[in-house]
């Protein structure tokens, strides 16, 4: 048995996998692979407007916002947001709360002024920057609402009339969340909604075109919606795992019951680490985030020690990202609470035995 | 039975999609599926450097060239190309073959000038523009070596000393030619190398750095060459799939025995095409594609009974591109020369029923 904690691209429901493997023999009934059909054929077209219909329903979005699926991740969407709405003589808002929003606000300075309104980056990101003012002449405030690396979470979107736009790679759809009130927001799919290889962006169509910049085609926003998400060749297969995915969401419940299990599941592990002094979580305890738990133990032969026994067990994914250390477990969408339950069984073996 | 004549993405080996499938459920006894996997671990690392040394050896690069597996399909190299090597104040050379050149051409005029030397859009691309002069101060030329669209192949490269850029997404790997020649190619890999998601994308490094405009991390070929085509998180399957598929053009015994054999099938299919007057084929004889023959009926009703014969053998994506009409058969690599014959004999008894 592999216990999957990885930070992503992680783990997948079984049944995704399986319709997957089946797809890529025969799709549909086609006597082709997925990886061998047209992409402008119907049967291919109707996979990508189920999608859209299905992230339209599951994150309850308004008339106007758009559902995309892209190529190159959520860096790309780093780079494409600012060059999108960032007027050369304009001011974005960012909060600098992880490694990967430090990236986003790097890759925004080529275009237009940027302010970073809030950063915990002094206290290694330990925490989410929370008392700051946003200025009300900001073409837009980026946020990330969860902190892949270093393990907190954005629990409330701040209230604010500037457009809003986040990077929500390693938490959509995993909670209840108010998806209307972004003006965009992206997700690399390979964490909570697929497979690497596509992104999920989701953008308010009234706020496109306020700014003059010629942008090329692929990074024009518009141009994909006017193309329905078929610009050019998308990631076909990518794109199947991700609606395959939102199937599986779906018929789950939707993000109402993900809350309640990522809840139940976090709770657990964060309650063993809590009531076990031998482990220590590294965040604060209000940003916590309910995908990616960080944590440490002091003696570095324990951390070996615990690594090997994890180890032995069949679990993967559990180092933490090489800039923080100490260990990171991913709990994704698709991670059965069991699964938790076996790694807190082994902490507290662990702990009753040094 | 199925007969695949998909202009891209296209038909692949049969034994690709058969691995393919394997790694969904267990990708290399790790017990995790190849979507599941973190792409920083050495089994993932360890493909990427497989299909970057088989694309050297392939292509027989020199120690100068540098292969990358990037997203966003050959329209992000259009933009991306000129983004990188093209400055403001520079000019870039194109020929202008097709609507995909046509289509580069207006993505580099965002960021320098544009020089277009030789065009045979006034007689509808139907053949190669040949004499033109190309000015040595251009920063490149950019050529496209298989028009998809309009069933045209380059086979001859020009002889200069300006740097070669070139657009090979539907020939690459299918004919002998010089590679090294090239200070970048790139390929959309759904039609030769594998499936939608992934662009490779060879580079000369000591053509890089030229000009001095700062681009976005995403966009830099120089980041991507110094973290080994692991900027960000790769298409993960999309690149399994290309480095399955390299591999079997490399048991096959390369680009000389694949330039053997796709001369056999179009030998084929041209000379059936032009031993029946039925069919007309609509390009050049010198330019003809060997990957994508194109060709009309100039009967519609009997336009319409081909189709519907053809249809009715399991015959699929062999409708022309809807800004040329007709019929356009595609050949890539992997289509046996069989299913080549099965249409050559329909099209001799469709011709003595007609």
């Amino acid at each position: 048995m592999v216990y999957n904690f990885n930070a992503g691209p992680g783990i997948l429901p079984l049944e995704v996998l399986e319709s997957a493997q089946r797809a890529l023999s025969d799709f549909n009934g086609t006597g082709l692979s997925i990886l061998e059909i047209g992409h402008r054929t119907a049967a291919f077209e109707a996979v990508v407007c189920e999608g859209q219909q299905l992230a339209r329903e599951l994150m309850n979005l308004s008339d106007t916002q758009e559902v995309l699926f892209l190529q190159g991740g959520a860096t790309t969407q780093f780079f494409q947001v600012p060059m999108n709405f960032l007027a050369s003589d304009a001011v974005a808002a960012y909060v600098d709360a992880g490694i990967w929003g430090a990236k986003a606000i790097q890759e925004a300075r080529l275009w237009g002024g940027v302010e970073v309104i809030g950063s915990s980056k002094a206290d290694g990101y330990t925490h989410i920057p929370k008392s700051y003012a946003i200025p009300a002449k900001a073409s837009y405030l980026h946020l990330t609402t969860n902190n892949t690396v270093e393990g907190t979470e954005l629990h409330d979107i701040p209230e604010t009339d500037v457009p809003l736009v986040a990077d929500m790679s390693s938490d959509i759809l995993s909670r209840r969340m108010d998806y209307r009130r972004f003006a965009l927001l992206y997700a690399g799919a390979q964490k909570n909604l697929g497979a690497a290889g596509v992104t999920l962006v989701v953008i308010d169509r009234t706020q496109l075109g306020r700014q003059a910049r010629q942008v090329p085609g692929m990074m024009d926003y518009r141009k994909h919606i006017e193309h329905g998400s078929m610009l050019n060749t998308p990631p076909v297969f990518a794109v199947y795992v991700s609606v395959l995915t939102l199937r599986w969401l779906h018929a789950k419940g939707g993000a109402e019951v993900l809350d309640a299990e990522n809840r139940q599941k976090s709770d657990l592990l964060y309650g063993t680490l809590d009531s076990l002094p031998l482990f220590r979580p590294t965040v604060a305890r209000e940003d916590r985030s309910r995908m990616n738990i960080v944590f440490r133990i002091e003696d570095p032969r324990l951390e070996q020690a615990f690594m090997e026994r994890c180890k032995d067990e069949g679990m993967v994914g559990i180092r933490g990202h090489r800039s923080v250390g100490g260990f990171r477990i991913s709990l994704y969408n698709a991670l059965p609470i069991g699964h938790v339950r076996v790694l807190t069984d082994l902490m507290h073996d662990f702990a009753a035995r040094h």
